[in-house]
């Protein structure tokens, strides 16, 4: 389903636009490169997300705050408590929805450029090396982690995308797969 | 299960919060006013949330951005559009999860107060006199909404909290109920 209207936006849309849409009934763009474009810019730029997770007792779906990072093949990582409820989720069911593209304080948040991400999550060893490239690069972009980062339960959490649905505004609503969101200098999604 | 660690925060933990907290396991604090007040003044002033609900084809979770507005009783109200995805979602299955607090754009924004809020979606009626209420509620908070709050296909929701995770940094992690929310001059939650 991911996939959003694209619609309500700040912008004032054209009596033609809105024929438009009318008409198609979904207001979803073919995917080109400027949608791309935008995609990883938002991916890339994100030090932080709104992350969704399946309630593991009721299902329900529940949103929280992550903080965020690129691994080296462009992929979202986040670090997490074994403590955070959003742990115990994606332990018991690792579907998970990313929202990247956070709004300033100024300015119409419905207007800012937003994607809508799926994703996977594989939880990282703590032995392992693969924990300790990513303690780097996490510590790179958030250095105030170096506090809790190596507290034991701590874990870093690569949340791989399985598509997107990006919303630059009224009118630029896309879907991507996670080779639209690959990097020219890496990747994200699966290997 | 909602509830945050209250633990993944920029601030530095002293070394006997620390303690209390791993032989605790479970950061969650008594609710006290406080904490009561301080979650109040989170849905009050959020004119945007995170909206995480369920994919109707998959059941995984998927996180939008929306507007928000509180109605007479001070429950959260949002404003859809039939063509959104997150609409179909929430036609399938009304139970969505919120995410309020916006950070700004400065400072940590796992540091800034935030609340996790399970809810119930119930689609108001466009032609009943509700839905006249919340129209002027809702273009006073959004006066660029007279663009297409009137557009056949949009409707109001509500969005009645049944349960909440408040999360205002470290060692400042909360449960409430939606008694908890209800403010004192209007009421969050059932009936």
């Amino acid at each position: 389903m991911i996939g959003g209207a694209g619609y309500h936006s700040g912008r004032i849309p054209a009596r033609s636009e809105r024929a438009a849409m009318t008409e198609r009934r979904d207001p979803i763009n073919p995917t080109d490169d400027a949608a791309r474009a935008l995609a990883r810019d938002l991916v890339a730029g994100a030090r932080f997300a709104a992350l969704g997770v399946l309630d593991p007792e009721t299902g329900a779906p529940v949103v929280s705050r992550v903080a965020l990072a690129l691994d080296e093949g462009g992929c979202p990582v986040t670090l997490i408590s074994d403590l955070a409820a959003h742990a115990r989720a994606l332990a018991a069911d690792p579907r998970a929805g990313l929202l990247v593209g956070e709004p300033g304080a100024k300015g119409d948040p419905l207007t800012h450029p937003r994607m809508s991400i799926a994703v996977l999550a594989e939880t990282v060893d703590r032995g392992g090396p693969d924990h300790a490239r990513l303690r780097g690069l996490w510590l790179k972009r958030h250095p105030k982690a170096k506090l809790y980062v190596d507290f034991g339960d701590f874990r870093f959490v690569r949340l791989r995308p399985t598509g997107a649905a990006l919303n630059g505004g009224f009118g630029r609503a896309y879907r991507l797969t996670p080779e639209d969101l690959a990097a020219r200098d890496g990747r994200i999604g699966p290997p």
